[in-house]
Order: structure tokens, then C-alpha cells, then sequence
């Protein structure tokens, strides 16, 4: 096919859009592939279409290479199922809901576990049925608070989802393992740079689950690594090592102090380093930060969050934690309704006083002493020793993970990087099995509760994230898997000539069997020039001054090479470039 | 590819689903190509997506070969373009609305015609740029009160949706015919019967339009044809022929005679018929039906609608001759607020003394005479002449038309026949770019308003038309460009080297770049034969009794030709078969 640039419809931009932050949003949106419709809602143009496409076809042929089948669900959906697992409430304000002109509540599909579980439920009724892995490649709908970076959190995306269903846990392994080799290869395919990481498994419930992270500054996702070993996790996944528990005896009785004026941890630190004749760090201080949590159709029920002073609980992984719970803050009337929460001298002792629920580190094992809030204003206490002194209602992973952290495999420290989620697996077990009754008959004819996988793949999310990796400061770099097109021919050189000739060579490239999109414009060859690195076709033909001495220039976008090639083996060099990568 | 059927994700029911009426739900449901998920909501199984995929690969194969680029805008959308046009309104409860987490309305898109415009005017702005026609294959929603017939009336279903863009009335001429021409290439690649009928514009405003009919008893729609010329129109479309106007002089004065209770046409000619002396049927009556009329945004206006007495009001044709307003008749209450209206005696006069509009049939002019509600109850009057004693306020096509009317065209006789609208072309002109304003600038320098066209076809209901023109009391028969496999190899011998042979000929039929679905169940062949039969490939083979003599069998589905033919030239005839076609 060769695509002409006098009739393509493309408009490329000078100026990044106003409200683009990350490179790949601006390129996008100035080299003519995508427009913005509605916050983080996307029009895909000729050149992003044709990139998301190859992306599709890349990710249909190695789901089809595992067995799995495709099928195609709406997007549109009843309530009923989502409301059997409790996700109509859970998903909160992230679900789109509306209702049909019959009072019918309805919503758009963030996910469909729901949906296939059904669908198994209904066709399949026999072991001999299983296993079978079923996906599709489809448009999902997430009312995100903050849509951001164009196609890296949008409203309105596409994802493949795939599911698999089998009788045993030895089987779900099994198909796991066959949808992380899939998923290596589609990415390996594509060139994206990324990293397995231990991951939570949220709002899905299940168990074993990883994500796939597109390595990226701009990520929203901390991922941290081991220095020595081949950890990885999601920073929500990091289970603090538990340190051993310490001895008791000999330790020094909790004693109240006056501390004055010290509501953090910084002032109190400077006390204690004034008063105490040790050495006081934050890492000695025990703080106690006060939360709400509502556990679906449950109400708002105050609970205490206990970290070392040194470290910020990270909102985040307390999300995690109380997951599908919802966690604030509390607020300054929630601290005026309950005069006994002394806010800046908050203490164990205090809080379980008061009735509420007190919620540790792992790192305050027993023997371990902390100075803390006594619960008066203006009072701490200190050497307060867990296990003998309080003793917390549960452990909580909601401190902060830091560089230079031990790794939870006793292997190194931990390192941070950025990334960007572009798949998900896990072994969601028998959660929607279990809310849809999905049995199937065992082999020796009793029934069988089906266990489940489910694997995700953001499939309009990686035309973002090659942009974010692959581009420079000329523009994006397209990788031949899914480039729009092979090669990019351009005429940049008015002689009569050299513009037939440059007619007959994208005849040539064309018959050889390659994409061609072919500059044709009236324009100057600075414009072009230009163009051509802006879009990112992988290799770039230049008919300019060279014709007259019988050569044309090929271009290698990525390493910016040019090489004059004599005009007849422009053909054979450019398929030769093409085929190689 | 070779598709097994022992792990393919299928299982065919013995049973009509019992909401299915029309064969091809009844069909599609039974052979698993699709399951209902909501009310007009469907999933696609893996048969019926391959299915749904070769028709839109068919359909963008055309749609690129006049040159149309593809793109791909979303489902969910802003309100505010719709509110530009007034289609936020005017659709009425069959636009799906809803609200996002921060309270904007949006909507989920019926068609794109908004988007496109916008589109358009944010990238081009010369002459040069035009002509374009932008396409995209994408999913729809209407929220129609009722869902029927599986894919046939669904409120979630694929369209393919175009516009073309032009600078003058000539060019969009040339974007409608190039339209018209694929959609010819299409239908007629697929196999559809069908006849292109002259159509109204409906919501979409604008002038020349015709729709593409499948031919089907089930369809919605219907459609007239003439006995002698090629002059077809969807009923709503038909233009009824104006007599000539007649001489009023000699004609006897309106007289108004005591009836009696005759409130009906049949009642009114049979008082007729004993009381004047001459012949009366019910053409010589004229009927004034009450109906109420609203514009957008605007209130109920009663209007009265007069045919004559021989017709009924088709409601579907009123509809259309008012759309965008919507027409309601009128309710025992509005006739009791209103006493002017004597129900059962209603004539022009009356109506109009009343200050309500007087729209009549086009047949209606002057000279022609009728007898017809006095105003009174019990009265009627004779020889009330059109533009002597009554002038309507305007014509209006809402009489039935009828088998055996005269032609639009002059030719013939109109005779009836039912469709289902698989396609829709039309020359929308300035609607939209007078409501968005879009303009650009011409070769004289100055601003030229841009004309457009819009054209649809409905992919994923194209599925349904196939099985329903296709099929018979057996199951599918799909044309070889659609069906999803291209041979349905049926092992019917329980022999080894009869078992190890299909093995064999599968593998061979593959390796000759056949889809291969391979029946390779332990069924029996009963049962694997009424599959085959159920499923509709084109071609089955059986290795059956034959194979010990050397044979296996060939069975087209379409016409229940079988051969037996040597196993050795088995692969041969399969492909010739699949070629032939």
C-alpha cells in the first residue's frame, strides 16, 4: 500500500497541546495520531489507528499461540452480575452508570469477570470441558478522578482480558504461567522495556499475581527492586521483613513526660535529645496516624495507623492494605466529634481507650520501645514497649518503602524505579466461581467449584508507552512491529526527474510488499524533514540532491545514520533494513 | 488453522431460546455463534466473532478502495457537540445519557456525525485539503424501546460509519456515488439480496437519500416497488402522485345532513349509499384524524391530519413527514379539554374554526369533493369542495400506501415487500457544518462552507441478514466470504486408520491454506452431522463408511450435493470448491 501525504488526513503541530505533560501525550497529539474528545477520552487518527492495530494483531496472535479463544462481550451491561459480586458498590465512583429509558441500571464494563464466569457457566458443565482460557480485545470504561498523560489513564480504553478456567490449582498454574510466557513474548515483540513485578491483586480478590511495568519516568507506579537479587514488586506488594521479636526483661518502664509544644515528630525528637541521655532518632518514635475505613455497605469506623516517626505512611499502600475497604483521612470534625483523640499526642494506649482499632507496622514487634503520644496535649511517653506495655489489634503494611530498604527476599536492598502498568495476571481463585456457583461435574461425578485466572493487557495503553520509551527530541521512533509504516519516502527534490523517479521507487517499495507512505507534498524539505522525524517511520527515503549523481538517501530513525545508496539497490536496501530488526 | 471442535468453546442447544421469533436469532442462538447478555445485548462466541470479523474485513476492504482513511472515535461522548446540533434533544429516550463523576452529562454515541464535523474543522482549513471521506468501524448505542430479533434491532451493534467532505454540490455528488458503488460491491461480495429504495433523511436532515434493504419477510421496514420501472422506496419515502386540480364551477353546494349515529367510515358510506343518489365508497369520504405534534423543546400542538376515508394514517409516515417533531395521537383527555373537537364528526372547518392546523392528504385539491364531519355529533356534510368551501393549511404524507397505487414515477403499479435496512447513504449537505461552522477557505480567498455526506451499514447486524436469507429447516448456510471456517471435516468412523486418515487430511487442508473446522469429538455421527448441518460451513467432509474402499465425502451445504470422492483427491476438490464460488 503506498498512502500519499497529499490526501492522508494528518495535520501535524508545531506546539505541544496545552494540556499535555508527558512526551508521549504531546507527540502523540502533534505528530497527528490521536485528538483529545473529552477528558481522557481519545479520537484515534490515520497513523495512530494503524500503531494501535499492529499492537492488537501482535497481542491477538500470541493469545490464539496459547490456546486461548476470542470471543467479543458488550460493554454496555446489566447490573445484576456486578451487584452478585458486590463490585457494583465496590467500584464506587469509577464505574460509569446510567439507566435505560425502562429505569434499568446498567454500567459500562471496567472489567468482566462477571460476564465470562457466566458465559462459562452457562455453556460448560463437565471436568472434560475444562480448561479453557477465553479473551477478548475490548473497549472498557473507567470514570478516573484525575484522567492524565493521554492515552496512559484514560476514561475510555481499550484492554485484552482474558480469563481461564480450570478444575484444580495445579491447572490455573499452569494456565498462568502459559499467559506470563504469552506476555513476555508480546512485549519481548514490541521492544517495550519492562519489568515483572509481585503485585496486589485490589479490587479482584485472588491470590498469586503479577503486573507487567512499561519502565518509565513518567509512571504512576513505584516499583522497587532488590539490588542483589531478581525481586521486583509493586510498592503497594512490599511485605516489610518482620525483624525477630526482642526480650522484655530489663527494659526500662514507660515514663510520661511533659514534652511542651512537640505535635511532630521532628519537635519531638529535639526534646528527647535535650531530656534523655541517649541518642534519640525518628526511628525511635512510634507515630500514630488516625484514619477512617468503610468496608462495603459498612460504616465509617475510626481506626489508629502505627509507623516509625522516620517514615510517611504512604496512602497508597494503605489502600492496598484495607482493600475493598475505603480509607480517609480524618477531619477536623471527626477530631472535634472525639474529644478523647488528641491530635499531635496520639498514643496505642489511647486509641484502644477510646474503643478504636490499633493497627501497627510490622516493624513494632515485641520488645520493641517507642516514644509515643500519652494522650494528653503536651504529654508523651516514653520507652513504651510493644508487647508489654500495648499490644496492637493487627499489623498493617502502610509505612513507607524506602531505597536501600532490605528486600523482603533477605537479598539486597531494595532500589525505586517508575513504571507503567501494561498487564496484570493472577490467580483470582474461586472468588466469582464462588458469588456464581460455577461448578462443573468432577470426574468422579460430584461437583467441582471452578478456579479462575484473569489477565489483563492494556492494549491502547502500549501505543503511549512505546512513545514514552522509543522517542527523542525530534520526535517519535516507532519499532518495526508497529510502526504505521515500513518505510517513509521523500520527495525533496523538484527536478521532473527525480519526482518520477521518486513515483516509480514507492511503486517499487510497495510491489516488494512494504507499507510506504509517501511524502508527495508541495512542501519545502525542511518541512518534511521534519515531519518524517516527528512521525517515526523506522527507516526514511530521501529523493533529493543526490538523484542527479544516481543515489538516494536511506535514514535509520532510531540511530540517525544516512547512507547514499546507488538508485537501483534503493529497493533491496530498504527491504533488507526492514527485515532485519 | 485447524479448529477442533473437542475444545472449541461451542456448545449448540436442541432448543429455540424461548425469546427468539426470527429464524436468525432463533439460529445464531442454537449454533452458538452469539448469547444474549441484556435486553438488545449480545456476546459474540468464537464462530459468530469470526463471522462478525470477516464482514467487517470485507466491508473496510471496500471502504479503503475509494480512498476512505480510517479512524476511530469514541463510544462515550461529551454532551456538548449534541447540543449544538439539537440532537441531545431531538433523539429523545433513544440516546443513552449519563453522568460523569463530576456531574457533566454525556452520552453514549448513536452515530457521529458531531464528531466528525469537529474533526474535520480542527485539522483542515483549505480547499486544497478537500475532498476527504473519514471512516470508522465502531460500536453504537440507541436505546431502542424495542429490542427485537437478536442483532436485528439491538441497543449496542457495530456500525460502519463514513462522511465525506466537500466544497461544492458536485463533489459531494461524486463522494454519494462512490459510496453507493462499494456498497453495491459489498452487498454483492456478501451474497445479500437486497434493492436500494429511495428513503427519507429523518434526524439526520438533508436531501438525496437512499437506503440499502435486505429482502426479508421479517424485516421492519417496508418497502414498495414499482410493477414496470426501477422506482423503489421505503414507504416513508413514497411520494404520493398530486392529481390535477379539477374544476370547482358546477359543482352543488355543501349541504350538511343528519346522519344519525355514524361515527365510523363504513357507518357514514352505507348512510351515504341509502340516502344521495349516487355511488359512495370510502375514497369519497374524507377522514380527519387528531393528532398532537412537538417540536424540539417546543409544546404539544394539535393539529388534524385528513386523509381520504379509504386509507388508513400510517403512523410510521405521519412520523417521518414531522421528524424531528414528535406526533402522538390525540387521548380521551385531550378531547375532553378541547369540546370544539366533536369526535366522530370532525370536519376541516370545524378544525380549523377551533384554531388547530388543517394538513390534508396530497390527493386533496382543489375540485375534489368530499363528504365529511359537519362539527356536530350526528352530522356529516356532502359536497364540501376542496378550494372552494375548505383550504388546508398544508399537505401531508401520512395515508398507507398501498399495493397497486400508482407508481411516484409514473410507471406501473406499486407492489409491497419487506426489508431490513442494511445500509443508508445520504447527502446530508450543510446541516452540520452550519451548526459548527465549518468552513474553509476557497480558491478565491475567501470563506466556503463545507457540504457533507453521511453514510452508514450495519456491520454487526449484516450477521443476522446472512442467517436470515441463508439458512433452511437445518441450521446456517453461510456464503464462503463470511463463514467462519472454510471446511467442517466431520470424523464419522470409529476405525484407527479411518481416525489417524482425518488426522492426516486435516493437517493437508490446512497445509493448502484452508480454515479447518475438525469435528474430532467422540459424538456420534448423528449427532456430529446435525452439528454440521446447524453450523452452515460451506463445504463438509466426511471420513466416513468410504474410507475403508478409499473414500471420503463431500457435501455442500447449500444445495445437499454429496460425492464421493478418493481420498487421494480429496484436498483437490475441497479447495476447487472453495475456489469455485
Amino acid at each position: 500500500m503506498i498512502t500519499r501525504m497529499s490526501s492522508l488526513f494528518l495535520r501535524t503541530l508545531r506546539d505541544d497541546p496545552a494540556d499535555a505533560e508527558v512526551p508521549s501525550h504531546k507527540l502523540l497529539v502533534r505528530a497527528g495520531y490521536i485528538r483529545r474528545a473529552a477528558p481522557g477520552i481519545y479520537s484515534w487518527l490515520p497513523l495512530g489507528l494503524k500503531v494501535f492495530r499492529n499492537i492488537e494483531n501482535l497481542v491477538r496472535r500470541e493469545m490464539d499461540a496459547i490456546g486461548a479463544q476470542e470471543i467479543l462481550l458488550p460493554a454496555l451491561l446489566p447490573r445484576e452480575p456486578y451487584e452478585t459480586s458486590e463490585r457494583w458498590t465496590e467500584y464506587g465512583p469509577n464505574l460509569f452508570r446510567l439507566r435505560d429509558r425502562k429505569g434499568n441500571d446498567m454500567l459500562l464494563g471496567p472489567t468482566h469477570e462477571e460476564l465470562f464466569t457466566l458465559l462459562v457457566k452457562g455453556e460448560y458443565s463437565s471436568y472434560k470441558d475444562l480448561p479453557v482460557v477465553l479473551y477478548q480485545i475490548q473497549t472498557k470504561y473507567r470514570d478516573e478522578e484525575r484522567p492524565r498523560a493521554g492515552l496512559l489513564r484514560g476514561r475510555e480504553f481499550v484492554m485484552k482480558d482474558s480469563y481461564s478456567f480450570d478444575v484444580d490449582d495445579a491447572g490455573l498454574e499452569r494456565s498462568y504461567d502459559l499467559h506470563r510466557a504469552a506476555y513476555q513474548r508480546i512485549f519481548d515483540g514490541l521492544g517495550v522495556k519492562y519489568v515483572i513485578v509481585q503485585a496486589t491483586s485490589g479490587a479482584m480478590g485472588g491470590s498469586a499475581s503479577e503486573e507487567f511495568l512499561a519502565e518509565c519516568e513518567v509512571g504512576e507506579d513505584t516499583f522497587v527492586r532488590s539490588s542483589e537479587s531478581g525481586y521486583a514488586a509493586n510498592v503497594e506488594a512490599v511485605a516489610t521483613p518482620v525483624p525477630p521479636a526482642l526480650p522484655v526483661d530489663g527494659l526500662p518502664a514507660p515514663q510520661v513526660y511533659d514534652t511542651g509544644d512537640t505535635p511532630t515528630i521532628a519537635t519531638l525528637v529535639d526534646w528527647a535529645n535535650g531530656v534523655l541521655d541517649r541518642e534519640v532518632t525518628a526511628a525511635d518514635t512510634l507515630k500514630n496516624v488516625l484514619v477512617k475505613i468503610r468496608r462495603p455497605g459498612g460504616d465509617w469506623e475510626i481506626t489508629a495507623v502505627g509507623v516509625p516517626g522516620d517514615r510517611e505512611v504512604d496512602f497508597k499502600r494503605l489502600e492496598a492494605s484495607v482493600e475493598p475497604a475505603e480509607v480517609e483521612l480524618l477531619t477536623d470534625e471527626d477530631f472535634a466529634a472525639n474529644p478523647a483523640l488528641v491530635r499531635g499526642y496520639i498514643g496505642p494506649l489511647g486509641v484502644q481507650k477510646a474503643g478504636f482499632a490499633y493497627l501497627a507496622d510490622p516493624r513494632v514487634v515485641t520488645g520493641t520501645r517507642w516514644i509515643t503520644g500519652a494522650d494528653e496535649p503536651g504529654k508523651h511517653v516514653v520507652d513504651l514497649v510493644a508487647g508489654r506495655d500495648f499490644t496492637p489489634d493487627g499489623v498493617i503494611e502502610a509505612a513507607e518503602v524506602r531505597a536501600g530498604d532490605p528486600s523482603p527476599d533477605g537479598r539486597g536492598v531494595l532500589e525505586a524505579a517508575r513504571g507503567i502498568e501494561i498487564g496484570h495476571i493472577f490467580q483470582l481463585g474461586r472468588k466469582y466461581a464462588d458469588a456464581f456457583e460455577l461448578d462443573v461435574l468432577g470426574e468422579n461425578g460430584k461437583p467441582v467449584r471452578v478456579t479462575m485466572g484473569s489477565y489483563g493487557l492494556g492494549v491502547s495503553r502500549l501505543v503511549a508507552v512505546l512513545a514514552e520509551q522509543l522517542h527523542d527530541d525530534k520526535g517519535l521512533v516507532w519499532p518495526r512491529a508497529v510502526a504505521p509504516f515500513d518505510v517513509h519516502l521523500v520527495i525533496a527534490n523538484k527536478d521532473e526527474a527525480a519526482v518520477a523517479g521518486a513515483q516509480q521507487l514507492a511503486g517499487d517499495l510497495d510491489a516488494a510488499g512494504l507499507e510506504v507512505l509517501f511524502d508527495d507534498r508541495k512542501a519545502s524539505p525542511g518541512v518534511k524533514f521534519k515531519d518524517a522525524e516527528l512521525l517515526g517511520m523506522p527507516t526514511v527515503v530521501v529523493v533529493g540532491r543526490g538523484w542527479a549523481e544516481g543515489t538516494v538517501e536511506i535514514r535509520d530513525r532510531a540511530t540517525g545514520e544516512a547512507t547514499a545508496v546507488p538508485i537501483e539497490d534503493a529497493v533491496s536496501a530498504v527491504v533488507a533494513a526492514v527485515r532485519e530488526d
